[in-house]
C-alpha cells in the first residue's frame, strides 16, 4: 500500500463501481443534470414500462411471476441492474453492480426452468441486494475503511449460500459507513449515500446502501446487519421494511467486521424489503434451511408462522398493543410524533385491539450499558484501521469513538461488570412486560400480557449528514435483544408538523435534536417517516404477524412511497 | 471476621449442619463404628421398611403415590430427612438439613391435599435435595469458601421459586468443593464428600454432596451445576442420572459464584435423579413454567417431549448412535471400556439402531480453549476468595488455578480471541456431526446423521480424592454446548476388569490416568461405571428420548445400584 496514499485507493474503488455499473447492458440510463430533491420518482421515465413494473413489484408478487414463467429471471435481473444503476447515480449507494455473474445465474436459472418446468427454489429469480459487509468469494469486504480495500471474501457468507441455494440472483452490493458504526453511510471509500425521497438528508446507515436502493426500487430485497440500528435506521429512512432479528436466528459467519469475538452485543444480520411479506419470505427461507447445523452458534428453532400467536397468549385473539411515545431521553419531532399518533387513533378505531401506555425504563441507562460494551478493547481495532491509510475521521466516526464518553479500554472485571448491568437491565425490562397491564391467573400464569410495542424508530425523520447522533430509539432495543420491525407510515408534511417554540429541551441531546427540527424543518421536506414495532426476545414471528394483522386493518402505509 | 481464624469458621459451619440434623424427628439412628467400604446398604438396616420403601420409590411413581394419598408428604419428607442424616454420617454430603422448614411445608401440602381433594402441583410433596450454590433466602451462600462462610442468599434462586409453585418440598442442602471448580467435592469447611459404593474413592463434584447424596437414596431429585462436568461427574461415580442441559433452558439465577459476567463458557444448571424419569420430570416442570418471562437470557421454547425425534430426523424411526471409544488424549480405564463393550454388544441384537464410530476432533484444543476461558480474570476472584479467610488451597484448586498452565488473565483482544477459537471449533465439531454417515438428499438437505454419541464420562470410575485430574471426557461437551447425559450402567468388577502391562501412554496426563489403574486396581472395587449420551445444541430432549428407547431395548443398567 506504500505507493497508494487513501485518496488514490478511493479513486480505484469508485473507477471499479463505475466501470461495473458500464457493463449493464442495455447500458444504465444517464440522469438529468438538473435534479429535485426527491429522486424517487426520476427513474420511472428512464426505464421502460415493464422495467418500472418489474421493478416495482413487491418480492412475493415477483416470485409469482417468476415461478409462472411470466418474466424471465434474465427479464427480471436486467430491470434490476439498470434501476439500481439508476439507485447509484442519484443517491450513490453502490459499492459494485455484478452484471456478468447476475446475468449468468439468470441465465442458468431461465434455463433450468426451461427444463424442468419448476422454479428450482423458493426464491428462484429474484434478485437480492447485498451490504458490501458481507463476504462474497473474491469481492471486495472493507467494513468502510481505506486501508481494509484489498480485504477479499474468501468464500461466499453462509446466509448467501442459503439464499443461492434457494434461487437467487445476487446482482448489486451496496455501502456502509467507515468502520459501520453510523447510522448513516458515509465513507472516504465512496462519500455520502443520499436519501432518495430528499437529497439532502441521510439514507440512514449503516445498511444506508441497501436503505436508498430499496427506497429507489433498485432493490425488493436486501440485506443488512444491525447493532444499534443499522438495519432500522435506513428502513426508516427510506421508507422500507426492516426487521431487526433477536440474535442467533439469522447465520452472521462471513461478516467483515472489527471486534470479532465480541459477545455482550451481538451484531445481527436481517432483511429490508419494500415489504412485509420480503421479510417473512427471507425469514422463513434462511431459518427454513436449518442453518444451525452449519453455523452452531444459532438457536434451532423453526420459523413459527403456523402458531396464531395471539390466540397461543391470551383467551381471545385481542392484540395488545402498548405505545411508547417517547423514551424520555430525546423528545421525537413533530411528524414522527403525528405519525403515532395518527396509527393510534386508527386502531382506537377497529376492533379487539387493546392500546395501552409503555412506560419506558432507563433508556439513558441501557445507552451507558450498550456503549459501554461495544468498543470494549478502546475502540483500538477501528482506530488502527482508520489511521493505518491516513483517512480522515468521518465526523460520525469521531462522535461514536472519540467523544463518546463510554468507549474505554476495558479489562476483564469491566467487562464482567457491564455483562452483569446488562443482564441486570433486561431482568427489569421484563418485569415491565410482565406487570403492564397483566392479570395473575388461577395458577400463577399472566394472562393479557403486552404482546407489542408501537414505538418511534428515531427521535425524528431522516437528518442532514453528519446529524444522526442519538442511538437510543434503535440501539434500546439491541440492548434487550429484542426483535424490531421498522415499517412506512407517512411523510413528513410542513402543512402540519410545525416547530414547538415552548418546548424546554431536558438535556444535551434533547437540545441538539429540538434545534435540529426547530431550525428549519423546510429542510426534511417529503422525508419519510416509519415506525418500529417490537416484541419479547424470540418473539420475532408474532411482531411480524402483529403488523400483518395492524397493516391489514388499519390501511398502513398512510402516504405513497413509490 | 477479625477475631475468627479458618478453622473456627469451619468449626461453626459443621456444628450448625450436625445440629440442623439433630432437629429431625424421630431422630436420625447412629450408624454403627465399623463401616463397610460400601456403605448403600446400611440404611436399609437403620430405617423403618416404610422409610426404606419410600426412600428407594422413583420419582415419578412417589409422584403418583403422593398424588394419590397413599403417602402424605410428612411421611414421605421425614422418611427423606431421615435417610439424608444417615447419608451425611455415611459420606459427608451435607451443609445442612431443613427439618423445620421442611415438615412445615409438608403439612401446608397434607393440608392443601385434604382440602382440595388433589395435589398443588405437578410435584406435589416431591422431596428435593439442593445444592449449597443455589441461593435459599436467608441460608448461607458460601461456594465452598471459608471467607464467604456469612454470605446469606437474599432471595430464593428462580429455579428454587418455579420448584416451590409445582409443589415439592426442600429439606436438604448439600457440599460443593473450594472455588466449585473441582471434579471431586472437598473444602475446608466441610472436609471431603466419599463415595456412597467406596468411601475410599471420591463422589465426583462439583455437584459431589448431590451424588453421594442420591446415590445413597438420602434423595430421588437433586439439582447441581456444570460448567465442565459438575453434574455428570457425581452421577457418573454414585450411579445415578445427571443431565448437563444445553445453556439458557434452566434458569440460573440466584447462583453464588465467581465469575459472574462471564458468558464465553456458560455454566448450566440440570438434575440429579435415580431414574431417567426424574429427569425428565425436572426439566419438563422448569420448562413448563416458562422461565424465560422472568429471566430473559434463557430461550423460550418448550420442552418438546411430543415429538418422535427419530421418525423427524430420518425416514424410519432408526436411532443412529456413534460410539466415541477414547478422545484421543487420555484412555479410559478397563472397567469403562468394558461397560461401553457390554452397551454396544447389547445394541447390535436389537433393531432400528445403526451403529457408528465417533472420531474425536482434536479434543486437546477443546481443553486448551475451555481452560484458557474458564478464568479470564487469571482466576484473581478465587484466589482473592480463598486467600481472605487463611484457608490452605485444596489440592484440585491448586490444579485447576495454580498449575494450570492455561490460567491467565486475559486483554479484551485475548477474550476476543479464544472465544473466536471457540466458535472455529464448534463449526468443526458441527461439520463431523453434518458428515459422519450422511447421504446428501436431492434438496441438499442431510439424510441420516448421527443423533447421539455415546461415550465416557471420565478416564475411569471414581477416583481416589484428589486425583480428578482430566476433565476431558465432560468439559468436551461444555465448550460445545451439548446436552449430556449420564445414565449408571455397570459397576468394577476386579474378576474382569485387569491391569494391562502392555500398554504405553500417549502423554503425561495418559500416564497419569494410566498408573491410578494401574497401580492398583483393587481401590476401584464395586465403584459405579457410567457412560454418557450426548446430543447436539439443544437437542436436550433427543437425548432423553434416546436413552429411554435404548434402556427400554437392552435393559439398562447392568447391575444393582439400591
Amino acid at each position: 500500500m506504500s505507493e497508494l496514499n487513501w485518496q488514490k485507493i478511493a479513486k480505484i474503488a469508485q473507477e471499479h463501481r463505475d466501470a461495473s455499473i458500464r457493463h449493464v447492458e442495455p447500458s444504465v440510463p444517464e440522469v438529468p443534470v438538473q435534479l429535485p430533491f426527491d429522486r424517487t420518482q426520476i427513474p420511472k421515465y428512464l426505464l421502460t414500462p415493464e422495467e418500472v413494473l418489474i421493478t416495482e413489484t413487491q418480492p412475493e408478487d415477483l416470485i409469482v411471476s417468476l415461478a409462472a414463467g411470466k418474466f424471465t429471471s434474465i427479464t427480471v435481473t436486467s430491470a434490476f441492474l439498470r434501476r439500481a444503476g439508476l439507485a447509484q447515480a442519484l443517491t450513490n449507494c453502490l459499492t459494485e453492480l455484478l452484471p456478468e455473474r447476475a446475468i449468468a445465474r439468470a441465465k442458468f436459472l431461465d434455463e433450468y426452468f426451461k427444463e424442468h418446468g419448476k422454479p428450482i427454489g423458493p426464491l428462484h429469480g429474484i434478485p437480492i441486494s447485498v451490504k458490501e459487509h458481507f463476504a462474497m468469494k473474491g469481492l471486495t469486504l472493507n467494513a468502510g475503511f481505506v486501508s481494509w480495500w484489498d480485504k477479499k471474501g474468501e468464500d461466499d457468507a453462509h446466509v448467501l449460500k442459503i439464499l443461492w441455494n434457494a434461487g437467487c440472483v445476487f446482482y448489486a452490493r451496496t455501502t456502509e459507513p467507515q468502520s459501520l458504526m453510523h447510522l448513516e453511510t458515509s465513507s472516504n471509500l465512496y462519500g455520502a449515500t443520499t436519501n432518495p425521497f430528499n437529497s439532502r438528508l441521510t439514507s440512514g446507515g449503516s445498511s444506508g446502501g441497501e436503505g436508498a436502493l430499496i427506497g429507489m426500487r433498485g432493490s425488493c430485497l436486501g440485506l443488512g446487519t444491525d447493532i444499534g440500528g443499522s438495519i432500522r435506521s435506513p428502513a426508516a429512512n427510506c421508507g422500507v421494511y426492516g426487521l431487526r432479528p433477536t440474535s442467533y436466528r439469522i447465520p452472521t459467519e462471513g461478516l467483515s467486521a472489527t471486534m470479532n469475538g465480541q459477545e455482550q452485543i451481538v451484531p445481527v444480520l436481517g432483511p429490508l424489503s419494500t415489504s412485509l411479506d420480503g421479510v417473512k419470505l427471507f425469514m422463513k427461507t434462511v431459518i427454513g434451511a436449518k442453518p444451525w447445523l452449519r453455523e452452531p452458534s444459532l438457536i434451532p428453532f423453526p420459523w413459527r408462522d403456523q402458531e396464531s400467536w395471539f390466540r397461543a397468549s391470551s383467551s381471545s385473539e385481542i392484540i395488545r398493543i402498548a405505545v411508547m411515545w417517547d423514551d424520555r431521553v430525546v423528545r421525537p419531532h413533530p411528524p414522527i410524533t403525528r405519525a403515532l399518533l395518527e396509527v393510534v387513533e386508527k386502531l382506537k378505531e377497529v376492533e379487539r385491539v387493546e392500546l395501552l401506555e409503555w412506560e419506558p425504563h432507563a433508556h439513558d441507562e441501557a445507552w451507558e450499558i450498550v456503549s459501554s460494551l461495544y468498543f470494549c478493547d478502546g475502540a483500538r481495532e477501528e482506530s488502527d484501521a482508520i489511521e493505518a491509510s491516513g483517512e480522515p475521521w468521518r465526523p460520525l466516526s469521531t462522535f461514536i469513538i472519540k467523544d463518546n464518553p463510554n468507549v474505554k479500554k476495558l479489562s476483564v472485571d469491566e467487562i464482567w461488570y457491564w455483562t452483569q448491568r446488562r443482564e441486570a437491565y433486561r431482568r427489569a425490562y421484563a418485569k415491565i412486560w410482565n406487570e403492564t397491564g397483566t392479570r395473575v391467573g388461577d395458577t400463577g400464569d399472566l394472562q393479557g400480557m403486552v404482546d407489542v410495542i408501537l414505538c418511534p424508530v428515531g427521535p425524528g425523520a431522516a437528518p442532514p449528514l453528519d446529524c444522526a447522533r442519538y442511538w437510543g430509539y434503535t440501539s434500546q432495543w439491541n440492548v434487550l435483544d429484542y426483535p424490531a420491525l421498522v415499517f412506512p407510515v407517512t411523510k413528513v408534511d410542513l402543512e402540519v408538523d410545525k416547530v414547538d417554540n415552548g418546548y424546554k429541551p431536558m438535556n444535551d441531546k434533547d437540545r441538539y435534536n429540538h434545534e435540529l427540527w426547530q431550525s428549519g424543518p423546510e429542510k426534511y421536506k417529503d422525508a419519510p417517516v416509519s415506525l418500529q414495532l417490537v416484541g419479547r426476545r424470540y418473539e420475532d414471528e408474532k411482531v411480524v404477524e402483529a403488523l400483518d394483522i395492524i397493516k391489514d386493518r388499519i390501511g398502513l402505509p398512510f402516504a405513497n412511497f413509490v
